[in-house]
Order: structure tokens, then sequence, then C-alpha cells
């Protein structure tokens, strides 16, 4: 596996690539050509193959790819199997919607515990996960470190929550505040960002084609 | 304007330097030099010429970017001054996050109503906005037209949900069922997905680059 050598652009590709591959593998199908699975995800299948090369490109010539292999592949440069946990910070609509909704496991991930401030919410666990007060935060992660930290709390406290994160040692912050966090602040810690207002503005310019 | 030469690369972009254009047009900056700009967003003073001249760019030499006049020029770009109006399909846990907490009108867009299948929703207002039952979506829909429709339907039905809405005449779906839909089958509805899972695999990419 050549992963240093994967480009970012990539990389924001491999998510959708193990997405397919799983829907082909949970469906019985054992191989797939590269130009069979370019066409269900509109793309080019000289596109799939300079992709999948980047990692070692399991395809061979007149068979395709194994598809159980690749999606094997594909998950372990995705970290999906490095048993990382996970707590979510604001235990709200969105926070609630990913603890009952969200395929944490499926995804590689151990939600351990989620946190709020809110005394209706604390204490009545959701999901099978206990809610914590924010106050315990600290002292929760020093004895159970997680791997990342989801920030679904409001925006004036996006900030000062990513640096308690930081501080207790995540890797990783999984940003849905709608606000720009202070990365260099933040020790290393990656930052990924799900701006919803972003992708909603995206799709605003696509139904506003034509001249007003 | 030369809205035609822009690339979805540079689209991509446009959100976010409305964010922060409206951030410093907030803050009561005037004007702002390119590497400013650049140095606020992370990205390289030449980029941002690059990709603010794809449309007309209103930097001067010596002087920089009059930040209201840009910040407008991009909101119009994005179709932000089109009176777009919007429903959501599904007010469970999310649906009731954007319908709460998220800032359409912020963003251009009127919501106009919801609608859900469950009797403990359907008739309770919320955040100001009716909930409906699904059942009455056509009927609500060709009295009072909609350009988007939002999914946060559970997955088993966002395939149905998305066709009816195609049928109804949106120009666009924001899609967050994690469900590819058929774009082909709906008929020049425009779609964008918001994949959290997508999102999260490329976190757990970022945290896991270290070999195990």
């Amino acid at each position: 596996m050549r992963k240093e050598k994967i480009s970012s652009a990539v990389i924001r590709r491999l998510p959708r690539y193990y997405r397919h591959l799983d829907d082909l593998y949970r469906g019985g199908t054992v191989r797939i050509s590269s130009s069979a699975l370019a066409k269900s995800m509109g793309l080019t299948a000289s596109q799939i193959r300079q992709d999948l090369s980047c990692f070692g490109g399991f395809g061979q010539q007149g068979y395709g790819y194994n598809v159980e292999r690749l999606r094997g592949e594909v998950a372990e440069i995705l970290g999906m199997n490095r048993n990382h946990t996970l707590v979510i910070l604001g235990a709200g609509n969105l926070g609630r919607a990913l603890i009952e909704n969200f395929p944490f496991a499926a995804n590689g991930f151990r939600l351990v515990a989620a946190f709020d401030v809110n005394p209706e919410l604390v204490g009545a666990p959701l999901g099978g996960v206990p809610v914590l007060h924010m106050d315990e935060l600290e002292d929760f992660l020093a004895d159970c470190s997680a791997s990342v930290g989801v920030l679904t709390v409001p925006a004036r406290v996006a900030v000062e929550s990513a640096q308690r994160l930081a501080a207790c040692g995540v890797a990783g912050i999984w940003n849905f505040t709608n606000m720009e966090l202070p990365e260099s602040e933040l020790s290393g810690v990656r930052v990924e960002n799900v701006h919803f207002a972003d992708s909603l503005l995206t799709l605003s310019y696509m139904i506003s084609e034509e001249p007003v």
C-alpha cells in the first residue's frame, strides 16, 4: 500500500467508492469491471483505474476487481479497522439524530458517550449511549480516551468545546457547528467540517443558472 | 458576469467565500486585499485572484476588494436573491434540527412547510412552519410551488419521496438520506447530497495515517 502518494482529491472520493463497493458486496457481486463500476458511479473507467492504482490497484485485465478484496482495501485505507471511538458534544436535535440514526459501527466507529448541559437530557441514555453532563467531559476522557469528538453544540460554545476536546487529546473533531475552528490552537487535532449552508448554496447555484 | 465559464470546483468554493465575506461585512470591514482574504481562508492570493476573476473580479491593484460589493456579487451568483422556497419531508430529529436551527433566510431560502407521516408530529407547527401529513404534499405544492424539497425521511422511502417531489415540479432536492437517488428518473431535478458518512470517513482517514 502506497498511502503517502494518495492525493486529497482521491481521498475525498474513497468514501464514495466504499459505499458503492459495500452495496455491491452486500448484493452478492463477486467481481466488477472498471467500466461497470464507473458507470454505476457516474465516473469514467480511466478515472476509476487511475484512482484505484494509487493504492495498489487489484484490477486484473479481463477480470476486473474482486469486490470483497477491494472493499476491504478501501476500508483499511480509510482507517475503518482501527477501533476508533467517538463522543458527541451536544444532544439536541442534531446530536440526537446522529446518536439514534447514524450507523457509526458500520463506519468503523464506536460511540461511547454523549454530553450536554441540559438537565432534562443528562442522565437518560439515548440509543444505548449514556448522556453525561459537560462538566464530566474531562474526567470521562481521562478514563476512556476517544479518537473523535463530534461537535453538535450551539455555535457560541463551538470554539471553547473544541479546545476542551483538544486538551483531552482527541485526534479529530467532526464539526457541525458551522463555525470555523481555530485549527492552529487545537494542537494538531484534525478537523472535518460539515457545512450544511455550503451544500444548500451549491444547490441554490444549480437551480439558479437561468438569468433572472 | 460570465457565469457560464465558472468551473464546478470554483462553485464549490463560492459558498465558503460568501461565508468569509459575510463575516468581514458584518464585522465592518470595507475592503480587503487578496492576500489578507487568502490568509483568512487558508488559500493563496493567486488562487483567490484566479477564482474571483471568473466572475468579473472587482479587485483593484493597490485597493483590493470592496467587501460589500464582492459579497453581493457572490450572493447573486449563488442565487441567494431568487426568492427560493423550500419544503422539508421528514420532521424527525434531523428534519427538526434543520427547521429549528438552520438559517434558511440568511441563505436566501424561505421554508414554507414540513411534511411527516407521524400523527404525533402532524398539525403542531415547528419553528413557525406548519407540519402537514405527507398525503397533503401534492395538493400543497399544486397551490404553492417550492424550489427545493429537503429529504430527511428514512432511507427506505427516499427514492419514492424524491419521485413525488420531482412529479410536483421542484427544481432541486437536498438529500440527507444517504441513499443515491436515481437522477435520470427525476426529470431534470438537481440533487445535492449531504453524505455524513463520507465526511466521517474522510476524518477517519486523516486520524489513521500512522500505520497500525
